[in-house]
């Protein structure tokens, strides 16, 4: 039991709120029953931070108060439980795979691996300057998704050569036009832009066709992880 | 000009950041270049407040100081400019409708009224526990959207044997099942229910089906927005 909010061990994972250290110690924090739940299933998890009083159905859990529940997790509406928890080191690429370009909210990212994972994508390229994955935001609006998806971060440009030559069909996305999304039974990788800007325009020449989604023309675009997900949706949903 | 951040009439302006005076004054809050220009071709903004030393383009604009528009603004990133906006008086029944039952978060509702313009829905029913339409960051969320769809707050125990009477089929969502979500050529309501509980009980005996989306079996459910996205983009995407 540790209660003292100045014990070097919270003052330690208190600081996996920031990028850098969480970098550093390939570690993460994953809050709520929910997600230490789904971190437990892949045994990712270091330490469970429990708060007192508090059933241990984990087992061996470390229980605390709600002070250090509130200094470790960002969350206004503090969790009862929280994980430590080592990176996964799942770095490989297979199965259909879905190209980030710079998402910079939280909330998109967290909801596009969590639609990923339903319609049958393997895998999540990052370029470098997205948010990053490991964010508590993104964690949670993952719904523990995070845990079932191979994960890369890496630049995009460089890469899409390799998944070409892999034999995979590279799909870029705009409103402006292009294909009409269809249900696609070869392998390929989908690139969704940035919330303001789309996809970088290297990166576009570099596609194999570009899909848009049919809308009313009131209706400039839809919200980035809306969009990723129809997509996914419409290109791999119809295979499960 | 105004300067003052305690002028009368900034302190009531930014009392619409509340609920409560939203509706006793019937206006709100619409901030951004992007939401401004969408409520100026409604014609129902009432005043617009821009930084001191932007251009004017809309005319007759009221000049303030940074401070006034972060007192007015909830936006830590401040807007250089935002309208004070009538609710526009769109309460008929038309169309293919949306019904949200007791969505919490602003940004889901928002995203939601964006994807609802986009695929052809023309009304939409929010139950009364619902987060406020009017909410500035619901009202960011849709992208200006909110312009273009008729707004009903109502009790959707009471509305759904009107809307059967009206000749609406019923859709219901469930994540465990029912019919496989199609395309639908006849005028239908699609009923969404809350991110923590789904569709009230009362209302689920109500629906003349309940609509599911195939996915994973890892993935236990999708963002309330995105499956809400999808399944309006199944029943009626594919008819615009």
């Amino acid at each position: 039991m540790i209660e003292s909010i100045n014990n070097e061990k919270i003052k330690n994972y208190a600081k996996l709120n920031d990028k850098k250290y969480r970098k550093e110690t390939s570690l993460f924090i994953a809050s709520g029953f929910h997600l230490v739940e789904e971190a437990l299933k892949k045994g990712i998890v270091k330490e469970i931070l429990l708060l007192n009083g508090e059933k241990d159905i984990y087992g061996g859990a470390t229980y605390v108060s709600e002070d250090i529940l509130k200094k470790v997790s960002d969350l206004t509406n503090n969790p009862k439980v929280l994980a430590i928890c080592y990176m996964p080191n799942n770095n490989e690429i297979k199965g259909n795979i879905i190209i980030l370009d710079d998402i910079k909210d939280p909330g998109n990212l967290g909801t596009i691996i969590r639609s990923a994972v339903a319609f049958n994508y393997d895998t999540i390229i990052l370029s470098k300057n997205s948010v990053d994955v490991y964010n508590p935001k993104v964690v949670r609006a993952t719904e523990g998704m995070l845990f079932n998806i191979n994960i890369i971060i890496d630049d995009i440009e460089n890469i899409i050569p390799k998944l070409k030559d892999m034999g995979y069909k590279i799909y870029g996305t705009d409103v402006n036009g292009g294909k009409l999304c269809q249900n696609e039974i070869n392998k390929h990788a989908l690139i969704i832009g940035s919330e303001a800007h789309g996809m970088n325009k290297n990166i576009k020449n570099l596609c194999d066709e570009n899909l848009y989604i049919k809308m009313n023309n009131k209706c400039e675009s839809l919200n980035a992880g809306v969009s990723a997900s129809i997509l996914m949706y419409e290109l791999n949903g119809r295979n499960i």
